[in-house]
């Protein structure tokens, strides 16, 4: 069996207007949906990250993989090596290994559904029935500039928050909360912190402001909501800054920010800079990759759990796939799967119920594209006229003396 | 598809007189062969360990799989773990790993066949065509007691050694000398190595006196072997003292034994105790668990090689599987083929060329099973009378006096 074709396609969907510490979501978000074509209908799916550089480079590899036994990850990870460009380094991430992970999961689907099996059985087997996903909050405006209001509403303040989790605990189950800070100065979020755990006395729940902090201000930030979190998620950049304030913090602190590739893991848990890492496959370099992390993890005592962009429901499918097999993910993951209403390219999104997806019996990832949905969100993409996710142009577009800080406070 | 039955077969090999920090090896040594029978002509391949109380837990966990897919390695660990007795614990070693580790392997081999690739394709896929070991020297007498001289010949000094370790270069081109210490008192071994590097001036050279040193003639020893070895292997006991041997020592410390399960990791790697660690399948849990810990290694920057007893093809076949996936194989692994003197298991033992085995490509792990020789080797293990290995024991039956102490100088 060989790789015949890939198939890259840029996809755009409806975003509401989600606050964060370096602007506001805009209003449509960008995907790239892999399909990977091995002869005799079968067809593997992956989805990454959708600016255009990223984009560009995914379509390098796809070309690069034609022939390629999809079987053989060490060899189609050499293939896109080969032509990829390291000066594209999101985020210190590793750029391979961003490349690489939707073919690396498109792998994963056809060897699966070669053997008839979930993915998971060949990342160890099933050692869960259920992937626990947490509410994902967000400060939000009711509605992007000179548009009407969305379902969601806006949550500007702790009422408002509180509402939006109402509504996810309501519609999913989550049995955790998490919120996006770093939006408003900390004495804000703190209180809507403390107004979420008067409304859910039995949520655990975070709170992560996107290194929106200093030392300092993340120090006594920690201080104020001992007793209310279950963990603290990257409130100050680099992993010195998170090893200082993790010293003295009664909560673990979380990551997906400071560690994010193979070489952060010795420095930040040397330091003890973090009690848990948020794995994502999408810049770890796939499923086997992130399976070793978790493996790294367990060997020190660190938890795990799973960060999430917007995303679609291959993305979704392929967490759940991960989850499934971790014997160490001891965190509700994060998803942004409420946020997209529906709106999908698989036929079938997994379901969240009672906070969590069943994980699914069936051969590969579980899900099944839409060929229609993904012809009409890529048309979507065509016509949004957005290339790079620019949450903090956007926001000047409201607020021309907007800043991107980090730390801000 | 589903294992039908796990057939459990215990067996002797005629072993040299190889002489260690525990005594000496026994005229016959065991081990114990399983297959897993998948149905429809799909077998599986294992190797173990053949004491009998291991060989009594392999026996029941054989039993408690039957029904289980063998692709689902999770749900196969589990009815292992449920039967395991958990007092039985090996130097250590996490007992449902090393009862486990033989059936995973099998299983894998089962995999493997059922998708017409090697094993290793399921580890991640090829990363070397060719899987380094090194030699294995020992101290040995020519002959066990009132037999003739085996075809070794005795090795009781430098030039024995030398002999023994030409013998073993030119006839499967090993290209690094590991020489089994903790025989003689620590000034001997130094003047064998300094022997060995005279005559091999271009092969690495490791020591490995099995924890037969304390930590202050330890010390002695590595400094007094600055230059000459690539790694010194488990000179003293526990991860604390290799700690204080280690920041002095001018090589690296290599270990087998004082990390052998997951939480052995942390301390070690925080206190700097190895630099390099022996990955063992047999007893971390298989080659997926190996996979693991070499994921864990690469994360510290801490070297791999690989441990081997006594062995057979299978045990071969199993490590060149796993080492030709795994990405930071820093160093030639160790194995005894050359002391089996082409008695085997399989019809077809991957053979040592050029100081390494050319990573097969065919399905499975690449060795098929000679049920002649099967049968006859465990005919010669109802015959020899040997249930537990005991070096000790068998020393003693020449010299008395003899005593096993760790450490000894």
């Amino acid at each position: 069996m060989r790789i015949v074709a890939a198939v890259v396609t840029p996809v755009a969907f409806p975003d509401p207007p989600l606050l964060n510490s370096a602007g506001v979501h805009e209003p449509w978000a960008l995907r790239t949906i892999v399909e990977l074509d091995c002869g005799d209908g079968l067809i593997g799916l992956g989805e990454t990250f959708g600016d255009a550089p990223h984009l560009d480079q995914v379509r390098r590899a796809a070309a690069a993989l034609a022939g390629v036994d999809p079987f053989d990850l060490a060899a189609g990870r050499r293939a896109v090596a080969a032509g990829c460009d390291r000066a594209e380094r999101a985020d210190r991430q590793d750029p391979v290994a961003r490349v690489f992970a939707p073919f690396e999961v498109a792998c994963l689907d056809v060897q699966a559904r070669a053997v008839g099996r979930p993915v998971h059985a060949l990342l160890g087997g099933r050692v869960r029935d259920h992937v626990a996903f947490s509410a994902y909050l967000f400060y939000k405006w009711g509605a992007h500039p000179s548009s009407t209001e969305d379902g969601f509403g806006a949550a500007l303040d702790p009422d408002g928050l509180v509402a939006q989790a109402r509504l996810f605990v309501d519609r999913y189950g989550f049995r955790s909360i998490k919120l996006k800070g770093g939006v408003y100065e900390p004495a804000v979020e703190i209180e809507a912190i403390q107004a979420l755990r008067a409304a859910f006395p039995e949520h655990p729940l975070r709170l992560d402001p996107n290194c929106a902090w200093t030392v300092d201000t993340s120090a006594k930030v920690a201080v104020a909501t001992a007793g209310l979190l279950e963990y603290l998620e990257d409130p100050t950049p680099g992993i010195d800054g998170m090893a200082e304030v993790a010293r003295d913090a009664p909560m673990p602190l979380a990551t997906n920010m400071c560690v994010v590739r193979t070489d952060h893991l010795r420095p930040a848990f040397t330091q003890g800079a973090v009690g848990v890492v948020l794995a994502d496959h999408h810049f770890w370099g796939g499923l086997r990759a992130s399976a070793d992390l978790a493996a790294v993890c367990r060997a020190w005592d660190v938890g795990v759990s799973m960060h999430s962009n917007s995303h679609l429901g291959i993305s979704l499918a392929a967490m759940v796939q991960l989850g499934a097999a971790l014997p160490n993910l001891t965190y509700a993951a994060d998803t942004h799967t409420p946020w997209q209403d529906g709106v999908d390219v698989v036929t079938a999104p997994l379901p969240i119920v009672d906070g969590s997806v069943a994980v699914p019996s069936s051969p590969g990832l579980g899900v099944e594209l839409d060929r229609d949905q993904l012809a009409r969100l890529h048309e979507r993409y065509e016509r949004c006229g957005i290339r790079v996710r620019d949450d903090t142009a956007y926001m000047r577009t409201v607020d021309p003396a907007y800043r991107k800080l980090r730390p801000r406070w």
